[in-house]
């Protein structure tokens, strides 16, 4: 293996053993040398979540034809930053690569998701990152229509760059859906899930519940993620860790009579 | 109680026992009627994370001196989707406020707090919401040299409002670097968690990691949270849940050669 081959680090959120992750590092493969350090079981829904009130494990495992693969018993941002500091000697990657998930991160869904937050994890590094993500949940969901565009995306990537601190949020519609008829650059749609919750008695008789949702798009623009997607496309939108509303500074500033 | 009286919603990361949410909760009743629904357990560092693959506990305690309140055993996230659907049953309150959290939420830190995300997630379903962090990790922290200005600001949020979709991050530094000087609307400084493990050996002999890290300002601005903490004001973050960065837009549509 080359020395000047581009070193990707390669994460996800449903766990270790998804199918997801092997089509990412089959793909990721033949651009760099990969290192996989991820979750050993599903960690979806975990937003940026952390490890601080419990000790993590770090465990190899040869699961992938000889690449170097760790599990780690934490949340997809620990393994970013377990990856940097102990299985990288704190050198950082050249491209953190997370996914392929089962199912989609797009629009809200970027905060939820535990993929974009290891990508994320990355970017606050300032490393160049990318999630992506495939709008179907199966477990044996197909991914072959998409393969070719996750390797353009990683190329340009490693080609063209990413600017610092930004972090790429890839989402691709289901083999369902017909080919993919190309990749647009979005922004992230106006949208929110509308929670029900499914009540329920245990064996002894007590409430409990199993939270279920519907996406609801609040956004006609054309320029979006859920355009794209419901239009064939591929999405690809640039995300930012600042979270700060700018614009609703002057208003703010001028309004909230503040002890200053 | 007056029915005019707004209806505030309450909750943190920290869990309903601790301190800081009793001192909230105390500040806030004096502003409006609440309702507190908060996690039965600590989630600090729990950022947006959902709970989608487990089921979820909702039972009323009486610990607030008569106060509605709920314990749950979710994430603040979840905390706020039950409360809004099970317990007001569909009803927005009129602002959500969560906290007051042991432990600083400024910068970076916005992104893993569990606080901010209860927030946050209000934020998303068009509700007015303020997080609340102390910048002092005590159980004990001493929270009275603070509490005239969270009045203070839930009373702006409630007489001017907040603009649609933003949520307010306050942090206060902690009491022992005395009085408060004064709120100022900040944005969030840039900055990285510079992580350590500390690994350790099991009693059987197996590796595990404790994280461990520093919090590393590299933004000398002068209009951030950090400048604002650290010259002993609060800092007032106004956030966006669109994580889209515009500004990398141009060069991407420029520069990456994608199949469009």
């Amino acid at each position: 293996m080359s020395a000047l081959k581009p070193l990707i680090l390669v994460s996800n959120d449903d766990g270790i053993t998804a199918p997801g992750i092997r089509n990412l590092v089959a793909v990721a493969s033949k651009l760099g040398r990969v290192v996989v350090v991820a979750p050993d079981g599903p960690q979806s829904g975990m937003g940026h979540a952390i490890t601080i009130g419990n000790t993590l494990r770090l465990n190899p495992v040869d699961i992938f034809d000889g690449i170097e693969a760790y599990e780690c018993s934490g949340t997809p941002a620990d393994c970013v930053k377990l990856a940097k500091r102990e299985v990288l000697g704190g050198n950082a990657p050249d491209l953190v690569v997370s996914g392929i998930n089962h199912g989609s991160n797009s629009s809200i869904s970027v905060l939820y998701s535990g993929t974009m937050s290891a990508a994320i994890e990355a970017g606050i590094e300032g490393i160049p990152a990318i999630g992506f993500s495939l709008c179907d949940y199966g477990h044996n969901a197909d991914f072959t229509h998409i393969l070719p565009f996750v390797e353009q995306i990683i190329s340009e990537a490693l080609q063209s760059g990413i600017p610092p601190g930004v972090t790429m949020n890839a989402n691709f519609p289901a083999a369902s859906k017909g080919p993919i008829k190309g990749i647009k650059i979005c922004r992230q749609a106006r949208a929110k899930w509308q929670e029900e919750f499914d009540k329920r008695l245990d064996p002894r008789g007590r409430e409990y519940y199993w939270m279920v949702g519907s996406f609801v798009n609040l956004d006609k623009g054309e320029d979006t993620d859920e355009w794209a997607l419901a239009n064939g496309y591929a999405s690809l939108v640039p995300c930012t860790y600042d979270l700060t509303a700018y614009a609703a500074m002057p208003f703010l500033n001028e309004k909230w009579q503040l002890a200053r």
